[in-house]
């Protein structure tokens, strides 16, 4: 297992929410991760479509893990999302997390959200901001 | 009760995620609204601290409350959130979302997030667009 | 002369800022558009590198011709930069954008800014709104 | 003359696209910082209103004074801005930066753009990461 698994497994291991939305990683390596959950009925808000909250929440999952991967613990520091498409109980997400780039203290995160027609759905953008702590250390911190 | 509390309890009543979220809403009129919520285990990351997702979410939902209260179906657009304190099980978050402008096709809203000592823990800026339809019609369309 | 071309030449004809920028147009079709320009002296922040500013500039008039190109008056309603690598004065800026998606009645832009070196240097997204006037008739509106 | 006020002068000093944009400090103070600046013809886009991108430089500027007041040298990450009232050559826009948030490594900034009516002309919001270096030092460096 390859250093950035074992970074993913130590995440995914505790992570309780991403575990409530159903992730599965289907792609993972440093700075790129590619996943996929399903739409299920209390994901909706109250109009009957997907609440743009569990949206956000599976791209900020793919972006911590994206952006993990090299070792150091990195914390999100600013995310934006735009809401193109919206989507229903029973319908796959897929979300491709790319890396637009990584320095020493400071990683940018390009994040695309698809249905099964491979529609836009979400285009999300996140920054995180790499402390000195490793991911699998003992205890972490913030950004401050 | 007021049109807009009818939009409100309208828009609560289907939405199913708010509800997993333990969303309790404080104060509600148009253009702005504050609730609060607890963080439970299970909305925590694999760093043992809440998901930047719930934290967004629950600012969403208040931004969905705020800007649907004029009655005209509203959706999200875009939004973005800056993460500034982390928070653990246990804490109740407070979310206000204040109206910066409202328009006919457009709203712009302003949502803070505080713990319990009142410190800020994320800050969430969202735009909507109005639609033709009204919050407590048959049915519902995306922005599109 | 297409007619996409004929918008690009009626918004530069009186665009006073684009021009003091020195942009000039690499590439156009409608949803697309590709420019560059120079980084002068009076362009610098007090740190003696370009000023922030300067580079949303150069990113909102791509997003601006690109999502302009449809025919339709379109506003920005919402732009977030990520800054990436500073730049100084003479150095060579190019800004690419792309259409994310086109709808009805709004368009979502993804915009990057590369240095000579295709460093990254800015990453830039745009929402536009698209009103129902031509960009080519006798007045204009804004969003509201 | 105090220290954030010998950080402004230093920061000025040299700041050839604030002077271009004629930006005149109201009232300073570390984490604070009010402006204004009148539009010029060639602050204009292709449809005679301001460019988004000078309101965007403006607010750009309001934040580097506000976050650097503290003397650490202090880069932009990420900055968003959502255009809510257009403008016209010859109207006064004021300026005002407020910190939301300000720790050992980032700040956070929450900036808003006025009109002569008071009415709300565009919502900027910054992150700024803190470096080691003083702002008055010899030389700067970017966040990486």
């Amino acid at each position: 297992m390859g250093a950035e698994q074992k970074v993913l497994a130590a995440m995914l291991d505790q992570d309780h929410y991403s575990r409530w939305l159903g992730i599965i990683i289907d792609e993972y390596r440093v700075g790129y991760c590619r996943l996929h959950f399903t739409i299920r009925e209390e994901m909706l808000n109250g109009f009957g479509i997907v609440h743009g909250g569990v949206l956000f929440s599976a791209a900020d999952s793919a972006f911590a893990f994206a952006c993990n991967g090299q070792g150091k613990l990195t914390v999100a520091l600013d995310a934006s999302i735009s809401f193109i498409k919206s989507a229903k109980a029973g319908e796959v997400i897929t979300v491709e997390s790319k890396e637009l780039h990584s320095g020493n203290r400071t990683g940018f995160y390009d994040i695309l959200l698809t249905n099964e027609q491979n529609e836009l759905v979400a285009s999300f953008k996140g920054t995180g901001y790499r402390t000195a702590k490793p991911v699998c250390g003992d205890d972490n911190e913030k950004a401050e």
